[in-house]
């Protein structure tokens, strides 16, 4: 069993999945907690990527537990590929959330000063949450790479 | 030699890049053609990423051609890393520059309906752009794929 740093059923790859379910919640909190945000469309979809990645990552750390416990490999080829692909969709997802929602932030704050002209406009919590998501992204991102090579290095 | 179809120095490869210049001159054009949209941060940094992207893909095209005519091999390892490299960072920059612009728009005309109300707001123009940038990045990121699956390859 080959051994690659953030792999799925290895210690790296658990401790990448939790933290993805800690900025996945805390950024999705963040972004719950402004006043309308569900009226934009680019907020709205990043919460909704948001949840979909706390709840893959959530299993997947669930999984990473199970088999580090039982000392199981999940290096099967076909689930390998499977997992790698989910993950690079969802990578793709948020990294397309997060720049949509970083552009409408500007948007606000910088190119139209919205944010010191209406302040029931939450943008502290926008900024944060898209903060966040960045590093989820970042994250998942380096979940994806490592499952990715350990894929490769199968052929 | 291995022949991957869309890698540099392919018929396919050549055919890749003029199609993106192509595009990605449209889009910009489209762009060019709003009125103030430099004074949102999302379309001038898609515009900017637009030009880089043409003056990227109009060199490879050439590169392509020059091969081609004097059938000289372009498959060295190190000059193929150099460009796949390139490459991907130009489609992330691509897709992250399609992605701000089309939550902009979508921001404008569902959102807000800012399209309706402001008749001076280039909302079919900002539209076409963000259309015309996302077959570019769907170019780009064919030429990613070959050109990786090439290194790949190699290993």
């Amino acid at each position: 069993m080959k051994r690659i740093v953030g792999s799925p059923g290895t210690w790296g790859g658990m401790a990448l999945r939790l933290s993805q379910c800690v900025f996945a919640a805390a950024s999705s909190l963040a972004m719950c907690s402004a006043f309308g945000f569900s009226n934009y469309s680019a907020y709205f979809y990043m919460n909704l990527v948001l949840i979909v990645q706390l709840l893959w990552s959530l299993g997947l750390a669930c999984q990473d537990i199970f088999c580090l416990r039982n000392k199981k490999d999940l290096h099967a080829p076909g689930f390998l590929f499977f997992i790698v692909f989910i993950d690079w969709v969802m990578a793709i997802f948020m990294f397309a959330g997060f720049c949509a929602s970083a552009s409408l932030t500007i948007f606000f704050m910088k190119d139209m000063n919205f944010c010191t002209e209406y302040s029931r406009l939450a943008c502290s919590q926008f900024t944060l949450s898209v903060t966040l998501a960045f590093i989820t992204w970042l994250l998942q991102a380096a979940s994806s790479f490592s499952g990715f090579w350990l894929l490769v290095s199968f052929f």
